[in-house]
């Protein structure tokens, strides 16, 4: 006998589950804080100065509903990207707009194809709305770009994900084999192209805009090298129609007013942009050469985090990453086999790159002994 | 020929649709800003000092995610409320919690029961998971509690929506009425109780809130009379199962870091609230005064807004809220039969209540003539 409300056949077969548990959850566990958060590929570098004093003086207006349209934003990133605000539209992170995407685009039991060891968020999306996983295993830990498009084409799949650069490897494609891959799949098969850090990669690893073509989304965020990921800012582009179906399901009022402000003067600060892109850069090449200077390997990165080979399995990986937990540094790694032999170190100021340089032998003796 | 990828039949389905038109845009078509913005529900009291004070403060924290579990403001939230924190879910505005209500408890084509005029978002989620919106009329401008419950049993409906106090009629039930409709509620209707203007209401209209039932869910937010409504952050309180049955769908990291902290600080300061309380009453009853010395009939309101009848049809109401709107006063009316004879003005600082009383009569003398 049923005594409370039912959930749907789909939510009852979910789990109640967290794609990542937060640092601040493991301070809780711990009962003492980190010293690095070097974990999360957030930028320790922070917002510009110009950001963070339009938020202060933006305090005095979260009173207002923030613009459903989300006009303003949509006319500068139109303005700096040489786009109409048609074709793009602002969400609560990329992570709510890859939610929104599968449930426009994938009828339950649907095939969805992305790589296996990609974004769990969007994986969570995808059974969420009950569609199917179609996995495909990276290739020398990029994801492989003849396999996704194997697969959508041999399952049919209506959505593809994929991420350039990569996360959690940090590898990227260079623009022409992306526009390969386009050029190539479906025209019924839209593309969810992650672009999250697109800020830190070579402008070479990024094709041209084109929004006239309705099976490709690009996906960006404030979150990454701008440092607003506390504020959930992210867009996509595309085509005008398939754009304009965000509104169908949209939750209109959901971008956060403070994010809105922040975003707008993120992108007119161009110059601390850059300044961040570099600092990211020497900062992967400290962190790539702190892993070998302890005789690890680091993968090339294009993306504000280097992840770095521990050898074997994934076991001298998690005890290394467990190793750092307990020495005060937050750091993740990728879960799915072969990519979890590695763990994934994000950039961040001096002081805490200094911890992690200090604690980083003894974490390997540990894991080791 | 598909040339594009196809949405799913549901998503074609629905229009791309804006459940409520900002005075942003408004302002922009009309090419000048509003003189006084009193028609959205906000707190134009604004946020305490000490939220603004919080704000400003965390601007250089905001690269950081937010606790994805959102701890800390469920645990000051339960202690305030003396329940646990296991009862509560913190999401992006009630808006936001709506929407994964509705996909958590409706199945396509399953009927849900809310009044005729009731709040559009609600309905825009029931459209958008493909619900059947089953509507029942209000009776002397209350929702009716009878009508609903009646409805319910002849559908055998999973979800019933009520607003207590209303929106957008400003009335409410007591305690008391409220309870018995829970107690008359089959157990596998979910009751979404929205409580956003709880705060404003006499407590006599507020039933004991009461955790162990898993039929029930208890909306309130800190857009109203906390005066957060751009920060988005609404929560629900239920019973432990219903209440975990949100982990299973929401955006994990989706509540933004600055509506945490700012929530955190709202709460705090009590005092302030109890200010904006009284500030609340007393305008409401200046707004009421004003409609009454213009020959128009007040609701009684226990919320942030005043609804006042202007009697005949929908067509007089619409003329006064434009020939407001072209005096620079920004006012909302209902939409629906019966109800949209009225038109709905929020509470706000003296200087807007002013031009609101200033510019009355020649609306009304505009409108009739």
């Amino acid at each position: 006998m049923t005594t409370h409300p039912k959930l749907t056949a789909l939510a009852e077969s979910l789990p109640a589950t967290v794609p990542f548990v937060g640092p601040e959850a493991q301070e809780r566990q711990r009962g003492r804080p980190f010293r690095a958060r070097i974990g999360a590929n957030e930028s320790g570098f922070g917002p510009s100065p110009a950001v963070q004093a339009v938020i202060a003086a933006a305090a005095g207006d979260v009173w207002k509903y923030a613009d459903p349209e989300n006009h303003d934003l949509k006319a500068a990133l139109g303005a700096h990207l040489g786009i109409a605000a048609e074709n793009i539209v602002i969400g609560e992170g990329i992570d709510g707009l890859l939610g929104l995407i599968v449930r426009l685009f994938v009828e339950a039991g649907q095939p969805v194809v992305t790589s296996l060891g990609a974004y769990p968020t969007f994986n969570y999306h995808v059974a969420g709305f009950g569609g199917r996983l179609v996995t495909v295993p990276y290739a020398n830990d990029r994801e492989d770009l003849n396999g996704l498009l194997a697969a959508v084409k041999r399952e049919d799949a209506p959505l593809l994900y994929l991420s350039n650069p990569d996360n959690p490897m940090g590898t990227w494609w260079e623009a022409d084999e992306i526009s390969r891959l386009i050029e190539a799949l479906p025209e019924t098969t839209m593309l969810v192209l992650d672009e999250a850090y697109g800020e830190t990669a070579p402008a070479s690893a990024m094709p041209a805009l084109d929004v006239s073509r309705p099976n490709v989304l690009r996906m960006r965020t404030f979150s990454k090298a701008y440092g607003l990921a506390g504020l959930r800012c992210g867009y996509a582009l595309g085509e005008t129609q398939m754009i304009r179906a965000f509104d169908k399901v949209r939750n209109h009022f959901g971008v956060n007013r403070v994010a809105q402000t922040a975003a707008l003067a993120a992108l007119a600060d161009q110059q601390y942009l850059r300044s961040v892109v570099a600092d990211v850069d020497a900062c992967r090449k400290r962190i790539a050469g702190i892993a070998v200077a302890n005789g690890l390997v680091a993968l090339p990165s294009a993306t504000n985090f280097v992840t770095f080979d521990c050898g074997g399995d994934g076991a001298p990986a998690l005890r290394v990453m467990q190793e750092l937990i307990k020495r005060d540094v937050f750091v993740r790694k990728p879960m799915a086999p072969v990519l979890d032999r590695c763990i994934r170190v994000s950039v961040g100021p001096s002081a805490e790159i200094d911890l992690f340089e200090q604690e980083l032998p003894e974490a390997l003796k540990a894991a080791r002994g």
